[in-house]
């Protein structure tokens, strides 16, 4: 049986447990969005997500379907077993009020993706300074294997396109509809999820 | 006057202070190996060196001289003023027990660069779960821009090959000489350091 399906409003995000065995659906409703994810240990939050150990433990920057998302503590937290996308970024932190300022000096600051988690997160007892880096799903980041250099496009993500996550252990699930501009091509749009 | 240079015996760390406006100059005395790096702001350790925050603003995943290292917190923490080297990771874990486990089933466990790192830096306050990705100075993680896959391979450094930091504010740093097997071509060689 499916689990009801939740709507991000854009801009904002949310945190949810996620029990052992249960699989959590990301879906861009509209296309060209995208969402940052954290993740922590249920039963101890300073265990949490790791771009790092990820990236050690995969051999690739590139995740998508079979791989796996690994904690600073060596663990696996959840598996990617459905992706209809592809494209996601684990490099670039959650867009915040200084990353508005550097970026965007002439448009309105927002808190962006790192407030709305550290507000969506602080009843579950994370603190701000402890928010690493997103897997943001979704997000198109292309970056050059000769000279490093990086760029953020709009993601390619099409209406309905979605990725499913099986957690492999009891978590936290921090979870936003992306609010910079360059992330999304100006759009800001929501996000949805579905936990079954 | 340059200050005195600090050997770092091979598969060992240390941690100490760098005050703002000092430099620090981790060199490769012998050639082929690495050095994983930390920074944590000296006034809060909480404040701390982030390899998403440094790849969002300096919109490269290598870094090399002109290059600034970036925090959780979005500030500056060091900035890369000579470098004959060219090459260093920011991807990548330190090794660990668990590293070792993974990745060298059949050689003895060694708790790696994270092991020494969290024993040098605990006096400062550091924990073990908020040790995050290092800079991996002279660590060579070739990365293919189209699958994402990511090797490591010898270090290209030769002896006397440096890298100098200058401290934007008063810093905690952690420095090794790497332990693992693949980082350094399977010699565990020393590093030095020298603070100016």
């Amino acid at each position: 049986m499916s689990g009801a399906c939740v709507t991000i409003p854009p801009r904002s995000g949310v945190a949810f447990p996620l029990r052992a065995g249960q699989r959590l659906t990301v879906i861009d409703p509209e296309g060209t969005q995208c969402a940052d994810m954290l993740a922590f240990d249920a039963a101890d939050v300073r265990h949490v997500i790791s771009n790092g150990r990820t990236f050690d433990y995969e051999e690739t920057l590139k995740l998508t379907t079979g791989n796996r998302l690994w904690s600073n503590r060596s663990a696996v937290m959840l598996e990617i077993v459905e992706d209809t996308v592809g494209v996601h970024d684990f490099l670039l932190t959650p867009c915040s009020a200084d990353t508005f300022r550097h970026f965007y000096p002439d448009k309105p600051v927002h808190r962006g993706c790192f407030g709305n988690l550290a507000e969506a997160l602080a009843p579950f007892g994370v603190a701000e300074d402890s928010i690493p880096t997103a897997l943001n799903i979704f997000m198109n980041v292309p970056f050059d294997s000769a000279t490093g250099a990086l760029r953020v496009e709009p993601p390619p993500s099409r209406p309905g396109d979605h990725v499913t996550f099986a957690a492999a252990i009891d978590l936290v699930i921090g979870l936003t509809a992306c609010s910079a501009y360059a992330s999304n091509g100006g759009t800001f749009k929501p996000i949805a999820y579905r936990i079954d």
